[in-house]
């Protein structure tokens, strides 16, 4: 009688998905005293005022009037050429970085956070991620057998907290020779901060002066799935100009997902997008991250990879595409900010908000706070050290009269 | 300077994939001399007489009316529920096994090759392949440091080697108590070898046999990417029920996909569906796929899925569906008899073919003499061991003239 066949390292706890577990209670909810009377703030995908999930007229115009043989042809395994040009376009408008730039297309941002830990680390070895965190960063890195250590995000003034990323980075970089670091900016996940441009110089001078010892090789993965409903215009991605001409042993690797710029979370397109100032790095980036797609996912999705190389190609759709955003991103920022203005209202701390689909609340007994919440129909997603509302998911309305709930029931907790 | 920052283990040759190489040199024949004057048998998709991709009327009607929230929408890591029923369905048909099964969605077949390797291996065991192969399962045991060993697919008297596949898969397990062996059947990629149930039978009993041995851990990969092209009705399904009741360190991982069955080879979409006697073992299956899932891809194409679910729910779409598919597969079946027939007309040796998309023709020299073929507008693939025509992708017409073609400059270069 034998109950295990899976490798040592390929045993997981029998547990479903806390989050998607809560978003059925919320429909169940939802179901049971209707919608005006539910607060779902559980899964991060844009929701307009009525709860139902956005899809961007522009680009499913355009995907349903696409050829058969778009969806049904094989794309190549590195992604296909137009769209590969199309995505560095779309991530860097007009702040490409002068360096050698190789983009390879992913499942999601998903699939280039895997391909950058998997292929920039040895087992064992230990990667960098804030306090604060997505939690597949965690879930990557234990799936191959690589550990995590975390930054505390913010400082005592609720500031990036360069102190203590540069104590963590550099005692990593001291042992292993070697780090992958992430950071996930814009618009964070789960607590919508987004480095200023300050910052930004700040973790580059940290990166170079460790760069001088030429034994160190530093592999910076920023993670900007949300950057496109991040800041005014396009100021979110200055920061990319930072990337010119760095030291040769740093590799940065930029993980963008169409997920949510594009509304197209379930047709899982993204790219993993390298800047090197060595050409010989950027094309290793290149083939390395190529053989990976080849033994996991082969190729990916062609009909999304279509509907953006032609919106990016054709200007007037590029035009009427980037206009239905706008409406989006003002949306939501409305949102966040009732949600932040009633915060302060009713003295209810929360970190510093800058962009993005989620707001976070510290507290010591989020599960707690969470559960007594479910009982008054609000929705929300404990997290170790906090509470994270989905304000994309959210109408203004009830991003007004969520806060006093929350801090209600802390209060009542405490 | 530098010239490399990836790890030792994701260093690969800066090698384009040679078979999209070749497809497109094609492409630039048929503009220069005409769609007639040239046979492009490269890429193993299934297209018209007049070179054309098919794409099946029924599954994109479906997919272009589906409501944008399906497309958008994320999907469960594992799958949708109601996709892992119908693909379990559409897997077996009226073959079900006795046995506990559990799906996990994939994208494509590749999907469900990795995580069968990776969660059932330790890193340098080595994965039992046959000596004609799908090179991605060599990609993949690479990539995660595995290594392969391959077993003759052919005795003398062009059958299956269940001697040569004994040996191997004794020596394996003997050595590592643990072992993936993969069968690609029916209709093989590339010779479109199909296993008898008889022959099924011998590598249930060798696996039995070795079963005895509690200590042995056995995992036996079927690969049944082609199988809604093989055999007439349901045959090619009829040995699925050979699985069931098997002792409980075995367990079979059938690799579905929706590529060619539903000509959706670019949305990526598939299944690594589970067979076996212990619920635990299934279960386990289950949860350690869904945590691979969720570090790679995090979850697959939700459209694909509901366009699975959608057709296998209503009878009259799965009546419409089948009679479509029908015609594809008695298309396939009549260009392969041609170019059998045509074969044996001019003495021109190939493996024995039962079903699917290709057929091979075993050779020395084969980069050289598909070289020389090209120079004739005939493009095919060059393998180790042979050439790889794909009758999936030539018209009958064509079909017809090819193995002359071939023999002819076999002879010549000889």
């Amino acid at each position: 009688m034998i109950s295990s066949m899976a490798a040592d390292h390929a045993i997981w706890p029998k547990e479903d998905d806390a989050i998607f577990g809560l978003a059925a209670k919320a429909q169940e909810a939802i179901k049971k005293y209707g919608k005006e009377n539910v607060i779902d703030s559980t899964l991060g995908a844009l929701a307009d005022d009525n709860g139902d999930l956005i899809c961007m007229k522009t680009v499913y115009d355009e995907l349903k009037s696409m050829p058969n043989a778009c969806f049904a042809a094989y794309a190549q395994v590195a992604g296909q050429p137009d769209f590969l040009e199309a995505v560095q376009e779309a991530c860097f408008k007009e702040f490409r970085p002068d360096a050698y730039i190789k983009a390879v297309a992913t499942p999601g941002g998903t699939g280039s956070v895997r391909h950058t830990i998997y292929n920039y680390t040895n087992p064992g070895d230990t990667i960098l991620v804030s306090d604060w965190y997505w939690k597949p960063y965690v879930t990557i890195s234990e799936e191959f057998g690589r550990k995590v250590a975390f930054y505390k995000l913010f400082n005592e003034k609720n500031e990036f907290n360069i102190e203590s990323f540069k104590e963590n980075f550099e005692t990593l970089l001291n042992k292993q020779k070697r780090l992958v670091a992430i950071i996930n900016s814009p618009a964070q996940n789960p607590t919508g901060y987004s480095l200023s441009d300050e910052e930004w110089v700040e973790v580059i001078n940290i990166m170079k002066e460790n760069a001088k010892d030429q034994n160190n090789k530093i592999i910076l993965f920023i993670d900007v799935a949300y950057i496109d409903f991040a800041g005014k215009e396009n100021e979110r991605r200055k920061f990319f100009k930072l990337f010119s001409n760095l030291p040769e042993n740093i590799l940065v690797v930029v993980g963008y997902s169409l997920s949510k710029g594009y509304t197209m979370y379930g047709m899982r397109l993204g790219a993993a997008i390298c800047i090197s100032s060595n050409k010989d790095i950027a094309d290793e980036f290149y083939y390395s991250c190529s053989h990976s797609s080849r033994a996991n996912w082969s190729n990916c999705n062609r009909a999304a990879m279509e509907v953006m190389s032609r919106i990016s190609k054709d200007p007037a759709k590029l035009k009427a595409y980037e206009e239905e955003k706008a409406i989006y991103k003002s949306m939501l920022q409305k949102r966040a900010e009732a949600f932040v203005k009633a915060a302060n209202e009713v003295d209810l701390e929360i970190l510093p908000y800058r962009d993005g689909f989620f707001i976070s609340i510290p507290c010591d007994n989020a599960k707690e706070i969470s559960d007594k919440l479910i009982e008054q129909n609000l929705f929300l997603v404990p997290l170790k050290k906090g509470l994270r509302f989905a304000v994309c998911a959210v109408s203004e309305d009830k991003c007004k009269i969520a806060p006093a709930m929350i801090k209600k029931i802390m209060d009542e907790i405490k």
